[in-house]
Parts: structure tokens; C-alpha cells; sequence
């Protein structure tokens, strides 16, 4: 009595991702005992083909982006990696060499950032691939970082750097010169979720958010649920030495850098007396941040300005899924 | 400063489904404090169009054919529900009205079933929709039913009625004649999670799964992890009004209705002195079951057999995702 094909490929692929919980992947449901006194932190993402990433990306890197982009919602909120549940919807005839491929990537990663695979589902599509990842965190109670809280006068506080992703976007589809060391291309394909961070900011950022749709317009969201405006300072975004030789010989990616998205960085509001809080959670976790900016009283709203404080915004403020 | 139109499609279509914890689906995670000394129970399904629905079903039944498969492997496995989080990949272009129905299919069954929305994701696809929900229940320690744990001598039993899902399918597809009470493709669209018998059956069942991929390649599942076969009655299997007409009118249906699938019913072992306990649970839950077989010493098999004994087995037991 053989197993029919779609549970030999769980079994080749999937079961050996499966951690405490998930039952050899053979049963109806995961089992998980969450530790007492912690609070779950639950994201989910979906990617599609053609869309989210390029079909011809490396298929090691795109389970791992979808993972690492759940892993920065989790970042964002101060929490920590457990598990996660993964649906696949693949094209009839995928390769047995791309699966293989996917899931040696999500083993990495899983090792790298210690959390496991609990369950999910293998189906067929007649279209593009189609992959869904819901993650499972923890954090204590009453701790979790939300994008609600800024207050007017503010300091607004990005980590890393900005526009990597969508300039790697743009090599992959050719539309700007190869980076020589391959580092935009790197970013756009492996995005890397500020965990660390995320937590030693817990009690010390007022507000937090990822930065996935583009700084400016993930901006306007921790604007609009505190009620207020921002300005951000354009001369101040941090630029990786790639983005800054793409920006120095076309001025006009800027709108591209700040509106772009896939940066899945640190977005986040500290009271203006918590600068040094702010730089020793920088410190202690190993990831760099950059004061840009500043909330402001008045309707939500975000103005980039230039050196010379000239509003230089552009007219869309990033992209929507939709 | 308007929201863009990812967003304005969820605050206007799945933030009334948010519950407790959900922080309106404007945050990157969402929060849960499990109540303590319970095990939380995770499962992710997906459907594509095309494939697991029709794409001219009533929109306000998809969603909730999702979460009711979901809500199944939550029966399947003794727990409550708790809640959900859902991503949708639609095709560019879906009607408001599509996912206003498809909204309101879910509201109506988050009420009947008593869990909420959690989070999620809404993005575009070039290709069918393609949806993915992870559902979390909860259990007490060491009570949920799993697959493994049959023994050879077990009695085997079915809740409800088998085979109407699978003949709901054929009359969509206009390979049946239609039900003339709709009975069978209601049952195709709206599966019946059996939460209420899962969860008396804790303790009283020594393995338990549901019915999706087909009786007999589902009970194959049972008789692998226990190391065991089963023997199944043709003539046991419970039909309701609507298949035994079918049936009556072609017995070559009774593949489709043994190893079509589609049944979200509950399959599980009993020991043979637990009969009582298994009649007294399925009374106490309102949900009939029916004693359709035993398990038997041997390697993992399972064998259909018609009145006079003789093996009527299938040559495929069922069906597989990939």
C-alpha cells in the first residue's frame, strides 16, 4: 500500500521541516503547548508568482523570503519565532528538483532564526505558484510593539538601510544596471528581519511597523492611527553604497528608495527624550538606526523634504497588493 | 491622505470579521492569550479555483467551504475553535460584490461556529483565486485524537452520511443528474464540521482523522500509522436519501462515493467494548455514526467488501492533490 503522490512529496520534502507539535505532518492538525504567561503573535503572507517574486528567482530563496517576511512581522511587533504553518499551491508538473531546492532554503532559515514547521497543505494549481505562510510568535503580555502610539514630536526611526529591495527589484527585471556585488539583488530576494531589534525596542519605542509597501507609505499608517503627520528628511534615509551610486547617477530613484518597498526594516516613534534608549537597542542587538525624521501635530499625513526643508513628496506615496 | 485600495478592500471586507486580539487588521501581527493549561491546535488548508471549487459557485459559500474544511480537522481532532487567519490571492478585476458575498459567508459561520478573524492577507494574482486559512483550537493536555493508535480488533466507524460531496461535484459538473432537493450539492459547497462529536469522542476513540481525500484512502491513512488493514462493508456505508438513489440508479457510482472525497466526515477506531461510549457520544452530540468496519491484523490495507464477503475493492483508493 503506497502513499499517493501528494503525501510521498510531503513526506520527501515537508515532513523532515516538521518539529515538535507537528506529528510527522500525518495527522489533521499540529499540537503546540504555548509556555504560560506569554502572549502568541500571529502574522500571515501570501506570495504569488509573477508577482511577489520573479519565477526565474532561486527557489532556495523564495520560501525563505516568504519566511523572513513573516519573520519581520513578528520583528516589528518585539516578538519571537515558534512555528509556522505553510500552504503551497504549485503548478502540476514542478519539478521534484525546485521543491527540493524551496525546502532546503526554509531549513536554513529555520535554523538560523529557531523556529519550525507545524503544518500546512499541498495542492495543485492551474496557475502561478502560490505560497501562504502564517507564523506563530511569543511575547510577554502587555509588551507587544504596535503600530499605534506616535505622538506629535516624536523622533521617527528607521533600522538599516532603504530602497535596497525595490532597486533589486529593478535589476531582476533588467531595468537597471547590475549592482557589481549583487548586494540589491540579494536584498530584494532575502530580506533580513530585524528580530533582535525588535525586542530590545520593547518599553522603549512608542510605535513600530515593518517596512514592506514603501517608507513613505508605511509611514502614513502609524500617521494615520496616531492621528498626526510626519516629516521625513530625505538627505537622512540610509542608503547601502549601492543604493547611493544608483541614487548619484539617477536622481529621480529617490522615488523608487522611498517608495518602493520590500525593505523589511524597522519602522518606528520614540519620544524625543528616549534617543539614548534607542541607540543602546541599536547597540545591544548589532543593527544600525537612523533618526529621519519627526511626527507632527495636524491630519495624517507624510512630507519628504528635501535639504533646503522644500516638500518633495511624491504624488503616489508607495503601492497597494490590489 | 485616503487609503490605498489594498486597504480599503480590508477595512471594508474583513475588519468587520476581526475579533478580539485582531487589532482591527491594521497592525503587522495579531495578539492571543491562550487560556492557560490548554494545548493550542493549528491546521492550514488551501483552495484554488478550479480545482477545489467551482469558479460559478455562490461566492458567500468559498469562503466558508474553507473554514469549515479547517473547522473539520479541528473536529477531527476533539478541539474548539478559536480563531483563523485568512490570505486571498484574487485575480485583478474581482467584483466588490464577490467579495462582499464571500465577507458575509464568513460572518454567518464565524457566528455559527463561534471564532473570529485573527488576520491575514489580500493580494493580486494573473491566476485563479487562490485562498489559504490556518485555524487555531484549543484542547485539554493529552486529549486530542490523533490518526496513529488503531489496533487490529477495533471497530471503525463513520459519522454521518459518505459520499454526497463527491456526487455534489459530479452534478456541478453536470456528469449527474441534478439532486432534485439540491442535497447533494449543498453538501458539496457547505461540508457539516462535526465539532460537537469530536469533542465527546475524546477518550472514547483510539484514532480519529476526517473524511477529505476519500473513505478508503483516508482509512488507508489509519491503517498505516497503526500498522494494521482495515475491512470496510460496502453495505454499511451510510448514504443519504439523495446518494442511495444514485447509487440505486448506477451502481458504478459506488467508487465516487467510497473514494471521491469531499466528506468532512469523521472516520474513527473504537475499541470493541466502547461501542456504548461511542453511541452514547454520537447521541449526546446529535450527529449519527455507523459502525462500518474493523481493523484487522496484517500490513496496512483496505479492503471494500460487498454482502457475500467478496473483495469489491477499487484499484485506486483515491485521490491525490498533486
Amino acid at each position: 500500500m503506497s502513499l499517493p503522490a501528494e503525501f510521498a512529496l510531503i513526506a520527501r520534502h515537508f515532513a523532515p521541516l516538521a518539529g515538535e507539535g507537528a506529528l510527522g505532518l500525518t495527522d489533521d492538525a499540529a499540537l503546540l503547548d504555548p509556555p504560560p504567561g506569554r502572549t502568541l503573535v500571529l502574522a500571515a503572507d501570501a506570495m504569488v508568482a509573477g508577482v511577489h517574486f520573479l519565477p526565474e528567482d532561486p527557489p532556495d530563496t523564495i520560501g525563505r523570503k516568504l519566511l523572513r517576511t513573516n519573520l519581520s512581522d513578528l520583528a516589528a511587533m518585539g516578538a519571537e519565532p515558534v512555528g509556522y504553518l505553510l500552504t503551497v499551491a504549485l503548478p502540476r508538473g514542478t519539478p521534484e528538483a525546485w521543491l527540493a531546492a524551496f525546502s532546503a532554503g526554509l531549513a536554513a532559515d529555520q535554523a538560523a532564526f529557531g523556529l519550525r514547521l507545524l503544518g500546512g497543505d499541498t495542492v495543485s494549481t492551474p496557475g502561478p505558484a502560490c505560497l501562504s505562510l502564517t507564523i506563530l510568535g511569543l511575547v510577554p503580555p502587555g509588551q507587544a510593539l504596535l503600530r499605534r502610539g506616535a505622538r506629535a514630536g516624536d523622533t521617527l526611526w528607521v533600522s538599516g538601510t532603504i530602497g535596497d529591495g525595490a532597486l533589486g527589484l529593478r535589476v531582476g527585471q533588467g531595468r537597471l544596471p547590475a549592482d557589481p556585488d549583487g548586494h540589491l539583488q540579494r536584498r530584494y530576494r532575502l530580506p533580513e528581519p530585524r528580530l533582535a531589534l525588535g525586542q530590545a525596542l520593547r518599553g522603549v519605542a512608542r510605535a513600530a511597523m515593518d517596512v514592506s509597501d514603501g517608507l513613505l507609505q508605511d509611514c502614513g499608517h502609524l500617521c494615520r492611527l496616531a492621528g498626526c503627520g510626519a516629516e521625513i528628511a530625505a538627505g537622512a534615509i540610509p542608503l547601502s553604497p549601492a543604493a547611493r551610486a544608483a541614487l548619484d547617477a539617477d536622481p529621480a530613484l529617490l522615488g523608487t528608495i522611498a517608495g518602493g518597498g520590500d525593505d523589511y526594516e524597522l519602522l518606528f516613534a520614540a519620544a524625543p527624550e528616549a534617543e539614548a534608549a534607542v541607540r543602546a537597542a541599536a547597540a545591544a542587538s548589532g543593527i544600525p538606526v537612523t533618526r529621519i525624521g519627526r511626527f507632527t501635530e495636524g491630519p495624517p499625513s507624510v512630507t519628504l523634504r528635501d535639504e533646503a526643508g522644500r516638500d518633495i513628496t511624491p504624488p503616489t506615496l508607495g503601492w497597494s497588493h490590489v
